[in-house]
């Protein structure tokens, strides 16, 4: 399979959002205008996009809806289990260990790393608590740094000396990375001052 | 001042965390390269995104740092302040009611809503939890929606008309919303997707 852009990786669960949510029984076809419509895209991108997974839909009548799930599914990689690891076990890190969304992509938290002795060794969600110092190697390629902003770095580092691959940084705080880990950050605060800017200009 | 384009007012924050980073007293001046490299962007786009600000960098020396900080507070309007609630008092709900990074952006979490009448009339962070039926008319422009995939267009009609113009949304649906509302989802598991599709590919 050719590699797939990243943009239109990134679209690929709005799209299986969407699908996932007609409720069975409706439609057995689905057409790239009503999918654009739905997401809120041109239709030209939506069908280059769904051209990029192994479902081929049918002129004038659309995707088999089902079919286009799997394809996308197996474009993400849903079927194959991947380990991540939370460390901060504060109550965003809960909030992520207790969350029950992740298996629909495949994705299993397996554990929590914290500094707080009095979190480590408990089990938050049925996923146990280690010493952020037992974080040295771990099978698991994902992890989601939810510590403060002054130890983000530090946390950083530790992960990819670990051997992981992907990092979500809730962290409010830009990460120096080295070459060949991703990194996502999510600022609540900074994507909200954001949209105010956006917003105010508007008026 | 002319509007600002949305991927250059996404990329302030970006800069702003790398400045506010440089401890005070270290330099006077900072210049767009050094910028660049930190947050790891092109130098000719750093250099058009920060003549969006109103701060004038002197040829070969650069930007006064602390001028270069208020102009991207200012485009941001960290110095106004924006009033935001929160729908859904669950963990996630919990966890932003306590986080204190809002202020550094002018954003002021006021309360949070919720449908359950165990949480209702409590206080979390010292914000009230009022019954979501009470949500009927808010002077807050913003919004983060942190109920469950089942819920979250309800809560999001609501909202847009209680007033709200500005939300985010950690449920992991894509929400119908008319014009003039912005919407940033937050999807923390199919990010995750995202990002494993995106490294598989390299290996």
């Amino acid at each position: 399979m050719n590699p797939v852009a990243g943009l239109t990786l990134e679209r690929m669960p709005l799209y299986l959002k969407y699908l996932r949510s007609i409720p069975d029984g409706i439609s057995l076809y689905i057409s790239s205008g009503a999918i654009a419509s739905a997401v809120g895209l041109g239709e030209v991108l939506v069908r280059k996009d769904l051209a990029q997974t192994e479902c081929v839909g049918r002129p004038k009548i659309g995707y088999v809806r089902t079919e286009l799930i799997a394809a996308i599914e197996k474009l993400l990689l849903c079927d194959r289990e991947k380990g991540a690891i939370v460390v901060g076990a504060g109550a965003l890190g809960k909030a992520l260990l207790d969350y029950s969304g992740f298996a629909r992509y495949g994705i299993k938290i397996v554990a929590a790393y914290d500094n707080d002795p009095e979190k480590i060794g408990q089990s938050i969600g049925g996923k146990p608590v280690y010493g952020i110092d037992e974080l040295t190697s771990v099978s698991e390629k994902f992890a989601v740094i939810c510590v403060p902003a002054s130890a983000a770095q530090e946390v950083a580092d530790r992960l990819i000396r670990a051997g992981v691959k992907g990092i979500m940084n809730f962290a409010p705080v830009q990460l120096k990375i080295v070459d060949g880990v991703k990194v996502v950050n999510v600022d609540v605060a900074a994507n909200l001052a954001v949209m105010a800017a956006a917003l105010n200009q508007n008026i």
